[in-house]
């Protein structure tokens, strides 16, 4: 049952321009951004939870954060009447109720992220905002193989960067697979919850396996709680986009 | 036979900060600054023939461009030197030798254009330079089928936008279709050459059928010569893309 003035938005941004989704101190993250445009509709401060951080120029399409307001707001007004005080670089997609206590980290039980690299040395400028240039050939099935070993809940520290605040290094990935349509090559991934950077990391090393520097039962050893210099390099930030975020159905 | 101080580069561009592609008095246009960056790279002013105009604001995939320089330089080196010095929204994708006399313009035979819409109120940020947003619903036989009345050649002078410079307001294309894949509508088109505005004012016209607001029927008479108030609107640049442009087996 939803909350006349409990909220759910879904939000995308490119994040080129922003530390990140979380409010700090001294740098500018997209939540800041979005809460102050929520403050000039509204009329007083609003607090937001986004479901997933997003590191610094990772990009989104389907983020979610969670608000209450002390009244009832049309959807629609919310919707467009938030668009109309933010930069062109973040928009509210999609507004609606949600039930009461409805939070968008904590209920969340499944994140899709996207990677996308683009075949050759130079990138068009109409690819480079949201995408990273893959100059040399992999071999597509060792890439395949490799994204079917990450499959399953497993210590994910060695893909871990420094800086994170997790309790667990356990994650639970549900789906991970490569598409390659010649001139894009792309990643899907969906598990539970990520740790901080662990999606660029496990591109970075799933890369070395489609390169052949590095084995598949490598790849699996890191899967036992290694530490991070013992996995691959961190790809780009700018290639990574938050697709989409699952929720119980009785809470969307 | 490839001439050695004769070039083409193929040029991929996002013309949001640009005035088009052609060099003019008061506005900065995608010519001036690849002349630029070809000039800090040679050493000597380099002047550029680019195979279109490209009104301002649209964008480029494969926009060629023909120069000739005074001595020999390797074609890679010619790549990646101007990419130094163009800005992030230009690039240089490809430079080749070309046949002496080479002119990328008088010898383009055909030229391919994309337009692409999303479909909803609010366009995500990540597709928005590229892309314009379609809130209300189409017919897409209607759409397909107007496209194909545009097919051959006709007098294209109520899609001609004022400030153009044709001789002739004749134009032959050759292919013209819609893609639909739920969320993202495109048009493309190829033809022996566009009046200025021309694609532009063709979707607008189109959509127009695409929405029952205007004939089939009258969409052909449009194309025998009337003025341009008589057609739709200009869809605006944002959308559309110079994708490819081709030449004689010969020269390419």
């Amino acid at each position: 049952v939803s909350d006349p003035s409990t909220y759910r938005l879904t939000v995308s941004y490119r994040g080129g321009a922003y530390a990140g989704w979380q409010r700090q101190a001294n740098a500018l993250a997209v939540q800041e951004v979005l809460e102050g445009a929520l403050e000039e509709l509204i009329g007083q401060p609003v607090r937001t939870v986004g479901a997933g951080r997003t590191d610094s120029g990772v990009h989104a399409r389907g983020q979610v954060a969670s608000l209450k307001l002390h009244r009832t707001w049309p959807t629609d007004a919310l919707l467009h009447g938030t668009n109309t005080h933010l930069p062109e670089d973040v928009r509210v997609m999609a507004a609606a109720t949600a039930p009461r206590g409805f939070d968008a980290r904590k209920h969340a039980v499944a994140k899709e992220y996207r990677y996308r690299f683009l075949r050759g040395s130079v990138l068009s400028p109409l690819d480079a905002p949201t995408a990273v240039s893959l100059p040399l050939p992999v071999d597509l099935d060792a890439l395949q193989r490799a994204a079917s070993r990450i499959l399953g809940r497993h210590d994910f520290s060695a893909f871990a960067s420094s800086g994170g605040s997790h309790r667990s290094p356990y994650r639970r990935i549900f789906e991970a697979e490569w598409r390659d349509d010649g001139e894009e090559l792309s990643f899907r991934v969906v598990g539970d919850g990520f740790l901080r950077g662990m999606v660029r990391a496990l591109v970075g090393t799933l890369l070395e396996v489609g390169r052949g520097r590095r084995s598949e039962a490598g790849l699996s050893r890191l899967l036992e709680g290694r530490p991070r210099e013992e996995a691959g390099p961190t790809a780009p930030a700018r290639g990574l986009v938050l697709q989409r975020v699952w929720y119980p159905p009785e809470l969307w």
